[in-house]
């Protein structure tokens, strides 16, 4: 579990590097939520999503450590583009290790920051064997998507800036897959303020988080068809999993309709880019999936990268609320 | 014109009343555009656009002078959900007169601010004559979108803004139609960075201040059809016009390939919905329309007020760069 020294050190080494990214609001969607909503625009981050600071984080933390000459990642989403542009402002030789049946697109966008793919076969490889022979070959360090100390410590920069923004929240909300955005803000907001309830949103369809508090330890969830790809992890990590059951006060379940839903309003009125497992704080918030009425809430919206096609099917997918 | 007393005056009434806006910058746009580019985002604003600044200092100003029962503002776009929003935070009874053929999802947004939408028949009936019966059976005040002190006022303070956030610019590129936001821009920049360069972007159909700057006149271009439906008006203002036969360096025109390349890329990798007349400086400097080569550039990304059935269309037409 990082520490307020570990968050702390985060934030001098992200000053200036990672945006200090603006809190969002809006009117009508307070009106649908009965809330005062405060969003957190990390969509707006670098690479697009919060995953550059926990990424930059542990990999400059590492290079003050020792020598560090390359850096190796899996991962065919958000993290692949934050470990990517990381590196490469660092002078950091990066290889990201992704499904031979990733999207083109996901593909280009690593590779435009700078870091060499390499393909893997799910059907026939080990990822992690292969993680293993070029961390052998090359020296690299592997930077973890989010069962990591140092990479938990990067994201908690985020909620240190809304809480400086606005101090006085009664809740947070924050998507949760492996837990490494919604661990570090829940330590950085138990330091920071104690009595604010602390909610994790996920897919009803991926909720392992939700099924592991209920059971009380890590439950393995079967891959589900959601929209929300950043958010099919199959289980909370071993790091993240006792820090999001001491802090949690519920984990509330979201279905790829309303994720649709909240998107496509947060376009047409706030004329942000969200993503679906952006969305899923705040199509948890604008459903009422738990009792916010007056209260001051804080949203994150974690990440934007959405191919344009598949938004223009969103938008014609569109429901009403 | 208005003065530095005016601007500030505008600041005042603002505060806490208009967002902020966030200042965006991206490495990539960067790249293309050869230069650094910082974007003031009032697309972000409330309403969606500039235009909530000046109508809200112009309807204040107002009522600071004597009692406003109510106001009319003639508009299809940004201008009346501006006022109409302005009217609404001030207690004030607004009325928006607007075409038949206006697109219902601008009636219906106007109306959700709460104002009531006169509709006129443009074949038949005098909106001028309509007006003068609204102001004189309600004892409204009439909002003009641009051609008026305190409107430009209002929208120059998006620039004071910009120049404290970033103070060393060589130039700003701002869209212009009526030339209210660029008068106020240029009113301000003078004032706070006299070397700046000024420049005005705006649809090479709809070219009425190029061709007005380059006969030394206020010249009245037939209405064209550009996309940038924000930018369709056929000539530059009384008293707009020599402000910016002052201030300007230059007009750029762009065409609308290059407002649609240019917002969908703003859209894919900045996460932010910039609509065509938005987007008209930023395509500007995107496709080098003025030599910016190592420059740092401000851009007014004015408003995001696009129908998301449209949207999908930019997407499907989207040219490469």
């Amino acid at each position: 579990m990082p520490n307020w020294e570990d968050i702390e050190a985060a934030r001098k080494r992200l000053r200036g590097v990672a945006h200090r990214t603006p809190v969002l609001t809006s009117r009508q969607f307070d009106e649908a939520a009965g809330a005062t909503v405060f969003f957190k625009a990390e969509n707006l981050q670098r690479a697009g999503a919060f995953k550059f600071r926990g990424a930059y984080n542990k990999i400059k933390a590492e290079t003050e450590r020792r020598p560090v000459p390359a850096v190796v990642a899996f991962s065919s989403g958000n993290h692949a583009q934050g470990v990517a542009l990381a590196a490469r402002l660092l002078g950091i030789r990066a290889t990201v290790v992704m499904p031979t049946d990733a999207p083109q697109a996901k593909i280009d966008a690593t590779r435009g920051y700078g870091a060499e793919v390499v393909l893997y076969d799910r059907a026939t490889q080990s990822r992690d064997d292969l993680a293993e022979e070029i961390c052998r070959e090359r020296g690299a360090v592997l930077v973890p998507p989010f069962d990591d100390d140092l990479i938990m410590a990067g994201q908690a920069t985020g909620a240190v800036e809304l809480l400086e923004d606005v101090p006085d929240l009664d809740a947070i909300v924050v998507p949760v897959s492996g837990g490494g955005l919604l661990g570090g803000w829940a330590t950085a907001a138990r330091r920071l303020r104690p009595a604010m309830a602390i909610y994790g949103a996920e897919p009803e369809t991926a909720a392992d988080t939700k099924q592991s508090l209920a059971a009380g330890r890590r439950v393995e969830v079967k891959e589900n068809p959601t929209i929300a790809d950043g958010l099919r992890v199959t289980s909370p990590g071993k790091l993240t999993f006792p820090i999001l059951r001491e802090s949690l006060r519920d984990v509330l379940l979201v279905s790829d309709d309303e994720m649709i839903e909240t998107l496509t309003f947060m376009l047409e009125r706030m004329k942000v880019l969200v993503e679906p497992s952006g969305a899923a704080g705040a199509a948890a918030v604008r459903h009422r999936k738990a009792d916010f009425s007056g209260k001051r809430v804080g949203v994150v919206l974690s990440g934007g990268n959405v191919d344009l096609p598949r938004l223009a099917e969103y938008i014609a997918a569109r429901p009403s609320l």
